[in-house]
Parts: structure tokens; sequence; C-alpha cells
């Protein structure tokens, strides 16, 4: 571990001001934010407070996970609020927050399912149930709102039901001695202790993570006390939720990936707050065992559908990938995380390829079409819909994009870090004084970036600046001299420290070549297969591009490669292109095997950026690319 | 279709001594019937004959297709008695079948499931369970039994079994408008009409087969019947029983394997005996429908383990092929009657591949261990079985091997078809002498076959030898002369139309080098990878023969082969060899992706015969090997 915790720049002091970001948060809050709000209210999440939902009635049942819906809808839209007023918008906001709060009880509780459908059975079945889940979510809203709003009412009413959970689960005697069967809970109330200062928030949230796993386990003790064999669990391991051992002995990434992720995340946090090492400790160990064995290129997570989690070792195929836009989301706020504990180019590689590659893909250009899955190979039959009867990537996207920019930078006492490279301007406060950190870049279409400090008189800190793991070669000038930057690399990161003088320039060449990529040699699904990247992006070839068959073409290994910045494409894309081979399949026949293989012919291939297919006709797609064998 | 009908040459007429499927039939006699008989035994097959189970019993519950492995076993032994008489064997075999006779009801039913299980629920269900599939299996022990011993009452007995279903089922009124959800009577029931001459045998095959998915569906009549929505049907779709459609109609290799192939051998059974261009129609259509989309390159098919069956077009995955053992005979059984009814290579091309690969594999060398699966590639924990819950595979094997003969040949009036090269010798009568076919050759291991003809008097007729589709160059040799074999091809067969004298020799040298085989560019599984043949055989890397893991070796395209023969090897085999390329693993280190490709290094590999892998110590194996790439 390096130096001390760090804490983000919060979004809202920095104003993103890019070509690529700006209109992608542009469109999550023009169509995005509209589009899942409707679906809110035509798939009847919304009705669902009304609780007037009965058993026969002709409304559909109120669904155990639906508030997550809302409140991360809610929470998107709170974030948006804040840099982008916007009346209409906020008028809806307000109707939606009564209308949540008209279905709390008196004693705090608020979930429509289980007051309108279960209503004997709040806390009988948290391993399956997602009552917490939902809890954690609304908490995360309503900190959302008080931020965007200045009103206290909406934060108070869910703290209300936090206080009820914090009565209902802990230690104590005649308490439940349970935790979350889906995680996310533990992260929202250590949230909410930063928010209110409030200490039994965090206490809570220590305790659901240290008592998980433990034995005897809590999730057998309450099938039991609901009259079910534990054996017969549906999901057969508790390695699905991660209470499989407790969370200081696990070792290997397992489970369900979005309950993963969200309890990794909480996991640094509370060892922020408490300084554990212990918790960091197995947060490294986890962390090698994804990015070692179970990571997609893309930054997508958890292979298997069975699960929407992971599998073993190198299993990673592409079109049957599952890689949730979810749990991409996940993997970018637990390496967030890891940067403020652990400042380390690995984590900020990391969580640079998720945001850029299997968390955009998930959300079409229009900002109003969603993939939950997020596989790395199509035979032109998987689409972004508008909406899931599990809908949970939606409003995830909903409230992720409009706060990117804390992603960018951490700061701590005297140091500040900067994790992306976005055209931006961000005003932080750092040895009581208020300075502005100005990007001005066209990445990721180009590796150059000027960074501008400004303060009101000179000061001393030192600015780190992530050195991406894609990128082979650089210059740094500082004020216009070159400086020998591999010097100053700490843990992946140029660090600059002296005296900034108002102006000071940082200007940074990362050289941004195509390159090939290759897989382990146990990830089966890519054997004599390569990919295209260029800078973060990881490309694709998608069948509108393309004169042949996608699953025709060959990459040559020795390919020359051309690049192109194509302002109608894709609104504004830099292609890939080379010549390449194809099957001549005209030469094959009808056979099923042949003793010769077919000839290649020449074929011009283009490649567009990953996050961006599925934006235009349907066709074929392929992020891994059968080599060329001559 | 070309000229008249052919029959087969019995087992019965020809000696196997050749040094490959003599060896197979041994371990087979020696072993294989021994150690499925102890199986019988100790699964309580045998004893579920004695109709002392009742419900709650120590006993294990008679299982719906116990039958069919006790008359597979039965029909294995008879016919090895046929070319091998063992007092020992056969005083198991009169055992067996006074335990089988002494379950007959007075009524003819024979079924112990149903007698002591389900005694009300005889004819209820013969979509799912299997009755008249035993009662097939029955048919072709009984006849197999008489052929064997010439003693008839274990004929008689099956044949009372045979009529009360000839009574039960059928177009009138009262009866019902059935047929098995199983195929496999239906063969039998032809093969009982040619051994009986009793033409009710053979119309009933008819209906079963004409009656076979016509509309109104008779399982869904039949599923109404049990009080059950026919929309609940496990399996979803009649294609599984290939009764979606009726038979004439069907044009696509769909469903369940073993049905299938067991189906479309009755079918070519039927063309033949009411010369039926119709049903040869919808044959040749389905065959070309799996040769040329649903075809292992081991003769193994059915891809699928969730329907035992048929997928998609060219998905042929590799490791998870299922390929059962059984789906490998019935296409030997399959491709052996389209021989008999449109003579041509191609069906004799499967059928040889089928029977060195896909079939040969279910059976160790020792002859007592048997797969129910044959994927082409393993990590190494793929292994033979004594045998299984659902062990139809053993028997099969052990009803199979004795009667190879049967596939070498086929005859009419005035032709003489020669399908196979295994050194042997067969008697047959043609145009009213018994001549004498002798081959001599080292098949599979050398392409050197010497076929002599004796005849007690120069004898006019035609000899057809089967050019296999593996061999680019051969030479033909009458009496030690070379013919111009071209002019005389015929549907893939080398014609040779002459007046036979005694002694007259045909030599053949059918070019026998290592291929490099590659399959359609559409099989996804083996883009970029290529599989080794040598004449019929399909090659594989074991781990055991490797120096490196065998996922990391490499095949150049323009390698060099060697082979050897190697008498200590799997009780001998020819070996392939040659240098390869492995990757550097050493140099890759632990990242999960890099932007330089391993290494590779060079290697010896050697390839052992598909058929033989596993006889040793466990480890990876592979049929399609990925090619190198420079």
């Amino acid at each position: 571990m390096d130096s001390p915790q760090r804490k983000p720049i919060p979004f809202t002091q920095i104003q993103i001001r890019d070509a690529f970001w700006a209109p992608r948060q542009a469109a999550n809050r023009e169509q995005g934010l509209d589009a899942v709000y409707q679906q809110l209210e035509s798939t009847g999440r919304l009705k669902a407070y009304d609780l007037d939902w009965t058993p026969g009635s002709d409304q559909p049942e109120p669904h155990v996970f639906w508030d997550s819906d809302v409140a991360k809808w809610l929470e998107g839209a709170c974030a948006s609020l804040i840099t982008h007023p916007d009346d209409a918008l906020r008028a809806r906001v307000d109707q939606v927050v009564s209308r949540i709060l008209s279905a709390q009880g008196k004693d705090g509780y608020l979930n429509p399912h289980f007051t309108v459908v279960e209503p004997k059975a709040l806390w009988t079945n948290l391993r399956d149930k997602h009552e917490l889940y939902c809890a954690g979510h609304l908490i995360e809203a309503a900190i959302a709102h008080h931020r965007a709003t200045d009103e206290p009412h909406f934060l108070n009413g869910i703290r209300r039901y936090a206080d009820l959970i914090d009565h209902t689960f802990g230690p104590g005697e005649g308490q439940r001695h349970g935790y979350p069967g889906h995680q996310e809970l533990e992260l929202a109330l250590i949230k909410l202790y930063r928010h209110t200062g409030e200490n039994r928030y965090l206490d809570l949230a220590r305790y659901f993570i240290d008592e998980r796993g433990q034995p005897p386990h809590f999730f057998d003790i309450e099938a039991r006390q609901r009259g079910e064999n534990p054996a017969d669990y549906w999901a057969k391991t508790h390695a699905y939720t991660q209470s499989h051992l407790p969370v200081r002995e696990q070792q290997e990434i397992v489970g369900h990936a979005v309950r993963g992720m969200y309890l990794y995340s909480a996991m640094a946090d509370l060892a922020a707050e408490l300084n554990d090492p212990t918790l960091v400790k197995s947060l490294q160990t986890l962390w090698k065992d994804l990015t070692n064995h179970k990571l997609y290129l893309t930054g997508g997570i958890g292979p298997s559908q069975a699960n929407e989690g992971f599998t073993t070792r190198y299993d990673l195929p592409n079109r049957e990938a599952y890689a949730e836009t979810c749990a991409a989301i996940g993997l970018i706020f637990w390496a967030s995380r890891m940067l403020h504990l652990d400042l380390d180019s690995r984590y900020a590689d990391v969580m640079e390829h998720a945001l850029y590659n299997g968390m955009l893909s998930g959300v079409s250009l229009s900002g109003d079409r969603f993939f939950y899955e997020n596989p790395l190979a199509s035979d032109g039959c998987h689409h972004r819909q508008p909406f899931y009867a599990c809908s949970c990537c939606p409003p995830n996207l909903n409230r992720l994009l409009p706060v990117i920019g804390e992603f960018i930078y951490s700061i701590n006492k005297d140091e500040i870090a900067t994790h992306l490279y976005i055209q931006s301007e961000a005003k932080v406060e750092i040895k009581e004084q208020e300075i502005t950190l100005t990007q001005e870049t066209d990445y990721p279409w180009d590796g150059l970036v000027c960074l501008t400090v400004n303060s009101p008189s000179p000061l001393t800190f030192t600015l780190l600046l992530h050195h991406p793991g894609w990128c082979g070669e650089a210059r740094v000038y500082l004020n216009g001299s070159q400086i020998d930057f591999q010097k100053h690399l700490r843990h992946g990161y140029v660090a600059l420290t002296q005296e900034w003088q108002p102006g000071d320039e940082v200007r940074i060449q990362w050289a941004m070549p195509v390159s090939q990529v290759y897989a382990h040699p146990d990830v089966r699904a890519n054997t004599g297969r390569v990919a295209l990247m260029r800078g973060p992006l990881v490309y694709c070839l998608e069948a509108a591009d393309q004169t042949v068959p996608v699953r025709d073409i060959r990459l040559p290994r020795r390919a020359t490669f051309e690049t192109r910045y194509e302002p109608d494409l894709l609104q504004g894309v830099v292609s890939i292109r080379c010549q390449a081979k194809t099957l001549n399949r005209k030469q094959w026949g009808g056979m099923l095997y042949r003793d010769t293989p077919p000839d290649l012919l020449d074929i011009p291939l283009k490649a567009i950026p990953y996050y961006a297919w599925d934006n235009r006709q349907p066709g074929e797609m392929r992020v891994w690319i059968p080599e060329a064998i001559f």
C-alpha cells in the first residue's frame, strides 16, 4: 500500500467538456432518463407505490427488486440535476419522491412488494429476495436527492428506514444476525455515514461485512426458519452470494458478478474508513484473481448466464459471454475505490477499460436502448432493448453516466492523482487553496493531453498522472520542456512534485498506435485469435463495415493499420483499417470436411470501437479475430 | 438410384482373420460379453425377470429400458456363438432366455417394468417409456438366438409378444393408432418378417412408419388420455422423436440421434421391401443434411447432451460433443442399409468412418470398458466406464462387434460390392455357384489389398470395389496387370465385370498418406484447426505421447509427417510423427492479455488413432489441432 488514502474530486466540481463523454451524458440526460422513466411508469414500477395491488388484480404484482430500479433512476436524475438543472426533471423527481414516501410504513419500512404481496414475510428471506438490496439503492437515491435539492424530507424518510434496519439487524439479542443476499446496502450505508456523519450507519455496514459467511451460516438458519432444507438452495452454493467464507478469507472471485462487485466496493470503503489492512489484503488477492484469470478484454466480467457470474479460470467465451452491464459498472466502482486505497495504475487501467468498453457498450448512442448482456461476438441477433423484465442495467447506466467526472481524479492532503484523461475543468481545494485543473484533449481518439494547473498563488503539491497500461511510448513536457518521466514513475503514475505556478502546463503525448492483443494460452475461446485496441478502446468488426461475412475474416499477423477519424460514423469515431484476408467460400463447396484449407483472398477490413456496435443495421460482430494462417 | 437392391453377405459366412478387427472381436468375446453380463446381474437387470420387486423393496426398481440392455447382450452373445461356439456362454444364454421367458404373461406381454411397477399403465405412454423399443430388442435377440441355437422356443415366445403388439396396434377400430416413442421395433419387425416370412410383421412395421407424425399427433392424444397437457411435454418438440412430420416429409436431421438412426434404418429396410422410391428420396435428403452439416469427422453424431441429439447446422463442438456410441452404431446400420438401396461410395465412406472411429472409440482395447459420450477433445477427465445407469452403449457394442463381417459386402443377382477392406474369407452364392472371396490386407495400417475370387468354374459377374473417399491415388491390378480403374468407376466404386476364373486376383494399392483435414468454415469449433487422418482413421494427440501440454501444440501447415507401425503401442498402431510447435509459456508470464503473441518453440509431435485414446494414463486429448501462426 502506498501513501495516505485518497478521495475522489466530486463530479459536482468537474465540468466535462469533451467530444466523447459530454455527448454520452447529454444522451442520458435528454433521452435515457426519460426513456427509463416511461418504462418505470408503464411497467407498474411507480404504480406499485400506491400499494393498491391485490392478489388477482389486473395490475402486475410488485416485484421484489422493483424499488431498486426506481431508486437508481432517481439517483441518476438527481445527479443530472446537480450539473444540469432542469425544471421538468425536477418536477418529475419531486413526484417520484412523494410517491415513494407515500408507501412508507409508520415504522419506516419501505418495500411495496413485501407490503402488499408478502406482508407477513418481512426479513424472512434475505438470501433470495433483495429486500436489503433495495434499501441500499433507496439510500443512495436519497443522498443524491439531498445533494441535488438541499431538501431534507426524502433523506429523512429514508433514514427512518435505515434506522429500522439498524434496529432490526445486528449482533444484539433480539436482532437478526443476517446480511444482504444481494450486497449493495453495505456501500450505501457507508455513503450515508459519510453524508450524515452518523456512526451507526458505518457500524451497521461493518456488521454486515464482518458477519458475512460466518458459521453457522445465516442463510441456512433462515432457510430452516422458513421450513426449507438449506440443501435445496437453488443456487446450490453460498459462493453465489460471496458468503461461502468470511470476507477476509475469500481469495477467489466467485459467484454472482454484480453482488461481488458491490461487496468488494463496500469492503474497500470500509477498509478506508477503518484503515483495515486485512480487508485491503483480501481485496488485493481478489483483484489479482479477477484480472489475471476472469476479466474480458472489454472490462466485462461474469461469463456465465447460469449464475450471472464467475466460473473457472480462463473461461471467457465470446459469443456466450454474459458480461452484464451492471457488473462492468460494479467493477468501475470497485476499481475507483481501490485507487483511493492503493494508488496503482493497474486499478486505473481496468477502470478505464471497463468505462470505455464493457460499461459503455451497455447503452446505445441514442441513450435510450440498453444491453443487459455484452457478448464479444454475435451472429447479429443480439440487440439493445428499451427495458428488460429484470431491468437493473438501464437505470444503473442512468446513474453512472452523470457522475463519470468523479472517476477522473483522487486527492489527498498534498497529492492529486489523475486517473482518466477527459477534457474538463475541475475545481478542488488542496492545502487550503482552491485550484483549477484543466484538461484539454481529444482522448480517446488522440493521446495528446494538456493539463493546466491554476492556483491563486504558487503551491507545492504532487500531481500524479496515470500512465495507461496500453501505452508503450510517451512524452511528457512541463511548460514546454520535455522531462524524463520514467524517473518520476510511481506504481504506474508519473509523479510530479514541485511548486506549481499559476498556469503551469503539463503536456503529455501518449503514443496511441493500433495494438494487436493476444489472450493467455489457456483462454480457449481465443486460441488463434487476436483483438485490436487503440488507446483504451477495444475494437470490433461489425458486418456493416465489411465486404464479406465477419466470420470469414482473417487478420494477417503483420498487418499495417491505418486510423482515420470519421466524424459521420457512429457520432464520430476513429476507425481502424487494414488489408486482411477472407476465406474463398466459392472454392470450398458444400462439403463438411476437405483435405485442403480454403484459399485466402485479399479484402479491406474496417474495425470500429466495440462500445459503438449495434447502432446500425443488425449483423455479425466479433472482437477476437482469427489470425490468417498461410 | 442405381441397379437392383442388394443384401449383405451374412457375417455367418465370413471369417475375419485380420490383425485389426479380429482382436477387437476377441476382446468382446473374451472380456466384453462377460463384463456386461456381470453388470446385468449386479445391477438387478436380470433379477428383474423374477418379477419379485415390490414398492419399497430393497431391490432396485426395474427400469423401463432394462430389457433392451439384456436383449442387446443376448443378441451379441448369440452372434458370437455362431462364429465361435462356447459351451459356457451357451449355458449362460440358455439361462438368460429362461429367465426372460419366465416373466412373460399369458397373453405374451413381456416387460418387467410395467408388469411389476406400473401394471395398469401398459401402452399408456409410448412417447416416453420405451415399451415398444424394448420389444424390438427382444425380437432381434430372439432371431439371433434362433440362428445361433436352431432352437425355436425363445423365438416362439417373443413372437407371441410380437403378435400381441400386432393385435394391439394398427389402423383398426379398437386398436391403438400409435407408434414407438423410441424407434427400434420397426426395424426389428422387418427383420422378423425376413426371418419368418410372416407378412404381418412387415405390415406392422409399415404401419408404425407410415403413421409416425400424422396429424392429429398420437403422442398428444396419448398425453391427454393420461390427463396431461401435451404442451407440457418435457422435450418440448416432437422433433425429439422424429415424429414432428410424417416421415416422407422430413428433410432435416433433428432430435434424438439414436432414435433417428433406428428410424432411418427401418425406413431403408421398408423402402427395400416395398420398393418405395418416396422413402428413398426422403432418406437421401436426410443423409445429405447429416453428412453436409451435422457429422463429426469421427462419424460421431448428435452434438448435444440436452436432447442426446442434433442441433443446428455446423454446430459441432469438440470438448462438449455428446456423440453417443449408440448413435455411431445406428449410423453404421443406416449407412449399410443405404448401400443396399443405393450403391454409392458416400455411404460406404461414412460407414467406414463411423466403424473405425466414432463407434470403435466406444470400447477400450481390453473390451470391457465403454464410452457413452465420444468427445473430440478432453482435458483428461473423460474415461471409459464399466457400465452406466443408462447403459445402452456397452451391450450395443457387444452385439455390433461380432457382426462386423456383415458390413463388408453386399450382393445382388450378378454383382458383389466390397465396402470394407478387412482380411477375411467369405463364402457366398451367386448365380447358383458358391464362391469364395478372400481378402489379404493389413488395412487400415496399409492400403494394399489382395482380393482373390475363387469359384468352382469360370463365372461372369461384377465385382465392385469401394474407392475410399480419403484416397487420392490408387493403383489397381488384375492378375498382376495394372488397369485404368478410373474407366471403371461407378458411384465411387471400381466396377469390374468379367468372366472370373478360379483364383483371379485383384490387387489394389490405396495410397495412404497422412492427410490434413479442414472443417467447413462455418464449423466454429474448428476455426484455425486441422485434424490428421490416415486411411479411414482419424488421429488425435494424447498427453501420454507428448512432451508439452496438448493444448499448447500448434501444427505447422507445411509439416512433414512420418508414420511408423509400433507393435507395442496400444496393441499395435501406426503412429504419426512430425516436427510441430509449442507455445513458449515461460515467456508469457501470468498476464491475461498481452500485445505480443507467445513465441513458438520446436517440439516433436506424435499422434495416435482416435479410437485408441484413453487406454493409458489419463491426460489431455485433441482431434482438432490449432495450426501454427507465424
